[in-house]
């Protein structure tokens, strides 16, 4: 068993994220159970996305059509664009169902520690995008962390300094107590934004 | 996304044990983002592990021969057959590297509460591998749970009632405190066991 197939299949499990050993092993023994029900199926499920899957030319997100069916989507609003960091943020977006607008996928954040610059993520491509007329507002919808805020500022840059023929309102995500959220539990700016910001 | 090919490989992989919705997401974002390197590896070894693995006829053991790595390998001793449950328990067993000997791998334990009887666990095979000359112990590495232990009571009648050409040992796990085990958090039974069983 040692270093065959099957020891590297598990390995192979437990390199994903969240897995580990034990977890990966009992993965691997669930799918040698549920070989011809689970493990065929979910490879060849694999292979297809992993073959069909892109990009979207417009937004970044990720789908199996080109462009994406958010992108596609007429009966979605053209007015306002939501920009986020990832597509697990779109998905997050998404899956609350209270956004009916457009989206653009940076693929990042900018962080100096990393050395991620405006060149690596997708920002040049948005700004074509708010030149359309029918664009009304940029919500940068981007993390409360240093590299979420200096993100959005220069994104903020970048548009107000593109000569536009229409006014665009630039939004950012409300800070306060999250839903369900004990106070307890809260750190000091998260209450302290929530105090200044009292509705 | 809703509904399409990407939404359902991560309902197939939240189905798998361990893994919710969260984490299922997390884990197609990073394969989306490592598709090369991870992701069609990943699928294509899933495939070959699922057409190649084997029920291995001697001991019940997954395997990619037949049979298997541990009933060929010469330099393991004939003369223990260590029966456990599931693969899974064969595995924790090699990890540990302290026994030598062969396996029996029932499939799963006696269970009037699941109606598994004798007849879908493979014990039947388990008493011509006894006849041979060779095997002086058997070894009942079962749960110290009800299930377990009369599935060990059912193997040592068995064994027992078969009339044999030569003496072979029954034995079972040693029961007593974890190694690193705190007394504080054990149950009453398993102290109760260790101190009556003190070496």
């Amino acid at each position: 068993m040692r270093d065959g197939p099957l020891q590297h299949l598990i390995q192979m499990f437990s390199s994903l994220p969240g897995l580990g050993n034990r977890s990966a092993r009992r993965i691997v023994l669930f799918l040698l159970r549920e070989r011809a029900k689970v493990m065929v199926p979910l490879a060849q499920m694999m292979l297809r996305v992993a073959e069909e899957v892109k990009t979207c030319d417009v937004c970044g997100n990720l789908d199996m059509v080109q462009p994406c069916a958010v992108c596609q989507d007429v009966k979605r609003a053209r007015n306002e664009i939501c920009v986020v960091a990832q597509v697990s943020d779109l998905w997050a977006i998404e899956r609350t169902g209270s956004f009916r607008g457009q989206y653009h996928v940076l693929g990042g954040l900018l962080s100096a520690l990393d050395g991620i610059g405006p060149g690596q993520l997708n920002i040049a491509s948005l700004l074509p995008r708010v030149q359309d007329e029918s664009v009304q507002e940029v919500i940068l919808a981007l993390s409360a962390t240093v590299d979420g805020q200096s993100t959005a500022h220069y994104i903020a840059d970048q548009l107000a300094d593109q000569a536009s023929n229409h006014p665009v309102d630039i939004t950012h995500l409300a800070h306060g107590v999250p839903v369900g959220g004990e106070l307890d539990y809260l750190d000091d700016g998260t209450i302290t934004t929530a105090l200044r910001s009292r509705t």
